[in-house]
């Protein structure tokens, strides 16, 4: 592989019987790839630490069908490095929509709700989480797995769930909130600094319980607020999955959380059929198999 | 229940020890209500058949927490009921929409269609099956199953497809066939004279591959669409039930047969939603159990 | 059935096409009947609510294989049937431990928790929410489902669960702070008076998430206990049922957690099992089915 | 129903609320029907038992969609009955085959066993157990619930796996075994005297265990049958339902126990849809819906 | 692994870290193996191409604890291999018996069709398919996945369902066609030339329905047979799986759809057995795991 | 990974098309690894077979995330190699309880059986099967696959089940009876010697049924007990993995049995918990995936 700038993303000490090795996940804006250290593991394990950007100097390595790196010189970034070619931006998959510009959009959506108390519940969550919001994204891996992604997330779904419950004549400000919120315990489900990682709270209670209590808890400020319209808002955090199988306490039971679910499923499945689009480089008119989808998939043709 | 008239949707003989009865299904705008004739039966027989208006005389009685009638007397409508109050339309049930305004909405859309072909198609749909399209309901229970159920469904799947479309930038001109052609095969699955029921074809092949071979022989007629648009045409019927365990034979492999799935299976459910809720008539802020859906419903309340 | 007091547990008015009727569940030491009232509906209607006692007339009636009343007279109780022999308790099923004896148990088994932090917590619980603690039932049916049945059940969890912790050298104070909390959430998601129902809450949000935010808010009143041992507590309420099919968010992540979820389990069970081979009159050596336990349980014999 | 004579399959005391009542099952060669007796009920017990033939009067009842009588008078057939009509063989259900030419058929299969260990030990079989081998049902209900219907089902397995073993030059002599052995068990599992039911061996064992346990204890009499041949035997036994979710604790793992299990499950179906077609008075080219086949059927037509 | 002659099964350029490689499937009688090209890419990549023969020199290498082999050096094969000892039968896998010898056999079975208009049908097959339907393989793994081994696996059903229809007294012509007419679709699905292969409509549409389109188109040649008859034949090509689970989109609903039904699992079931135990080279009584059929087989052996 | 001393557990020729190779599995009380002979094959071959202790020389090799050794050198163990620091107990997983302290556990707790019986039946169960109780694996891997893990597991459950009993007011000397006989079946089911295997019986007929057999058969010599209570015992070996998807035949049908499953399975969970904790070196509050529980483990911390 020659030589290049990462961040490391993942940091592993294990012992095998031919001594000690690291195992590291090493990220830039094309993706992920796995990387070992058998050299030096000790003296370099100092030069660097998870969640670090880092110079990486090795071989690549076919492994199991997945490139690998056998990593032979490695450390963490220092500021000379800028001239030799180093940016932050090139080592972080991030969204490809600028992140201020989503927020107004963000914002604008949130203006347009009716209910008073469901708008001020609204914007105080983005006083209270606008940082993170911003910045977060929807997932370890699977989907929307980058800088960014959570927001892109919830204004996809917005969008898609407002023109449902136009269509069919439900509670738009419901959707709108439920849009916002659904996801929203994955701020604390997951850490990010960049490396993206589970929470013990994440892995624990997991995010839908979490976004469930966050919303509780914040509801309390807003005691004009009718208990059910909360009860509501919190019932479609806890339905978003849609059923039980899939990590849901509950299923839903309005049709606006039905909206929330199918509109959740549908924006998770299509972020994964364009990025499986955009990462195969196969011949032939089908992808590769989607392990995820349990399916190949036709590539977009000639109609 | 006193008397009155109705639409004969089915009417079977069986036979008990003590001998034969009627088991019948009679219907009017309201819904559908199980009887039963036990005298008389084969003279009362010959007085009428399935798919004909009937005038009724019998008792309720409360079988197996469902209301069920015992007929006893039973004929088929004559023209002076008119004055005595019978009208058909009060008979069949039907969609609140006009069909007229429905058809404009489906003929507009169509006009839409950007790609020639797929146009003309739609196009020949239109001319050779209008008249059953205008009318059919689309299923003979759970979900539209009345008048003009079919143009009803297709309309609002269209529009929430066209929608999804265009917010992910996907191909809206295969969306819109796609809303046109998934159930097609219903017209031959169902027979509606206006008793409702499935035919030896429906039962035996089902509506997705009758759907499939009725488009597999219209795309004869236009030998200038190329190969893979008739191809993935015909892919979007045959997995618009989303998986095997539904019924479909192949999995979605397009963004657009995944967004046709997604709207088929909503909309299909908030039929059912909107349906349940306007049967319920229990106190109380929840519903009855529904049988297909599997879970309680909130009725709309405060919010 | 000539006539009898009862609790009337649920009262629903139906509309059938013979006019309105009504229908009810009376209960009684023995157990629960359905009952329908067919005529005077709207002057009966007016003589007794769900939730009180009720003297009643009717006659018994085979229906659908479970024995069912058609209510002639119904009214509430008056303090006269006192002298006619009414009582309280033979309407209300109940626990056949004595409430104080069982309580006097869970107090010492919460004064033998080491742990300071989570002893103060559990004293606090009972402080809280001693008086419904002491009679809440533990379910509107399947199991428990009596005054009085939420603490047995709780009680024998804890014993249970204690003797696994000790047998495997697991943390004993974990476990009984589990067996205290794990359907802690009852208490909002069932209203009884004395009708045992799902308030609101329950059917939107469910006894698993409800009780882990009464774990949470309870938690803030002890700053001094570790984040992580919070997180413990109100992951074993989340993981009780053992799995994400039966409505857990999470599986459990810890011994302690399984040994909650197991002793749970277990204890449903056997409950069902007592009370099936209680309500089983028939001859032979096996029950009839349960429908629960999908399957028949010999009857317990020489050994 | 006016009277008859039927033989008393099943017979349970019940008490409800109005005083006790008898459940019966009566049986004549058409098939069985549900019964009841809530009148003079403890005199007319003791008219009677089950495994009994009675003489019957009462009326129909339409109960729940199907036929069932309130009985009015019951007594157990005296020797005048005969005069009056009564025949065993008329309330015994029974194979259509004679079971003289299905017997001398399973001698000749026998015979041509050309293994002397695995002839000699099948014929054992016969000796040991040819009294009721030539008279079970070969179960309570589904398929095969008549005398002789155990025999009907062994030869007609025995037929097909031979075909089936000589078409992919399998070993013959296994095949025969096995379907002879296969459901040996029912001999245990089920009690016969003529009404039937499980013992409880039957419920406590199940059939393929009390089969497996039968051969082994059978082989121990031929000491030069080698082991593996006697293992194969069992396993055919153990694996005849092809996985364990049908019951069996392992799945076949030679290609005659995969015959074996091919040719029950296939012929177990086929009786059924014979049955079903032969019991269907239904108009139209469709069967009503089959609970345990979970479709409705096709009758035969045109072809 | 020195040099041989081959069969390029499949021939995928990829891009790595380390620059672009090779990834081949190369096959000869005695089955497939993995294969890829790190050195020289671009030149070898233009020496040969998927569904050549290919002559090899490369080095194995024991990865992820299957055989694959890295190629040094591939080019087509020309002439003059033929005296260096390159014969095409040896690179192809293919059915033991003759294929004259099984077409004369189907030829013979067709000939025994009594009902004229379906002898027609299947004469008409031949002769329009009789090219790709003598040497077609029926898989692309799995089963029969050989040149010929879609007829193969056609006989064989043929012969099993035709003794199975006999023994029931069922249509034996229905059977022979639905032998025949069952994975027809094949012949679309996949490309053979030899490298085996799904084509776009194989991925798109599937075996089942292109094969029911297949039949439909050619049933309007025969305008003579009853609809019935056709439907009947479509609907066993449809149901051939046995259930929606394993991709047939309606049930069987006649015997003989499930008897073709059951033939085609067991033959198919038959021949990975056959093909499990010829390939398995270990010692004990038992065979590796196999990972369709999940189970270990027992090695014939001393009955 | 320089030499050491190990037990070879398994030892298998493959042929690739590099010629022949060994493929291994090493044990040591730390555990098991694979190794692969690649050099030498035949002459190697002959120093050493499956169940030996060996000396090995060999280098270690990161293959598929998993450590694996590539042999050089391997030879049975020799007399002179004691000197050199080998020790049997170095190479055999072994229990950590003292084999004679569980044995003496064990005798004690079937002293305490009540039913005279009973209490022989076990008794005579340890002096048939003693040798082999005192020292065998509960399984070839999973749980309990080490010398003593057995009895280990028999009298954990044993403890469990007696308090659980005890708790319910449930038959002591039944759960006692079912925890010593629930697996006695794989004393055949698995050889060890001191490797680990499946016999032929273990693998066609499977421990549960085994040692539903062993029971029966021993229960002939004691004609004395109820035929009923050995029907229970057997239904409890049965029935011990509670359901026919985990391989039961029959579902538990008395409470004993389902106390008897439920330890079982919850003992042989906290095992691999414990197992897996041991195992994990990695840092952070959790475990690495565990593969048969399906989730990761907290880490026992700070509580």
């Amino acid at each position: 592989m020659g030589s290049g700038y990462f961040l490391c993303a993942r940091k592993e000490r294990r012992t095998g019987r031919s001594g000690p090795f690291l195992v590291l996940v090493l990220q830039d804006v094309s993706g992920a790839i796995d990387a070992k250290v058998f050299n030096d593991v000790d003296a370099l394990s100092t030069e660097f630490d998870a969640g670090e950007f880092v110079a990486v100097q090795g071989k690549g390595n076919l492994f199991n069908s997945r490139l690998e790196v056998v990593v032979e010189r490695i450390r963490r970034v220092i500021p000379s490095d800028a001239a030799a070619g180093f940016r932050e931006e090139d080592c972080i998959p991030a969204s490809k929509r600028p992140i201020d510009e989503m927020w107004s959009e963000l914002e604008e959506r949130i203006a347009s709700v009716q209910d008073r108390n469901i708008r001020s519940l609204l914007v105080r969550i983005l006083e209270l989480h606008g940082r993170r919001l911003r910045i977060w994204p929807a997932a370890r891996q699977v989907h929307h797995a980058f800088r960014g992604g959570l927001l892109e997330h919830i204004l996809k779904i917005m969008e898609i769930a407002v023109a449902l419950a136009d269509s069919y004549g439900l509670r738009r400000d419901l959707v709108i909130a439920g849009a916002l919120l659904h996801d929203i315990g994955k701020l604390e489900e997951l850490t990010y600094d960049p490396a993206i990682d589970y929470s013990v709270e994440g892995n624990l209670i997991g995010h839908i319980v979490i976004g469930a209590s966050m919303l509780r808890d914040l509801a309390r400020e807003f005691p004009e607020m009718p208990t059910e319209t909360a009860l509501e808002l919190e019932h479609m955090i806890l339905s978003h999955h849609g059923s039980k199988e899939l990590g849901s306490p509950v299923k839903p039971m309005t049709a606006e959380a039905m909206i929330l679910a199918a509109a959740d499923d549908l924006d998770a499945k299509l972020q994964q059929v364009r990025q499986h689009l955009a990462d195969d480089s196969t011949p032939g008119r089908f992808t590769v198999y989607h392990r995820y989808l349990e399916r190949v998939l036709l590539k977009p043709g000639a109609v």
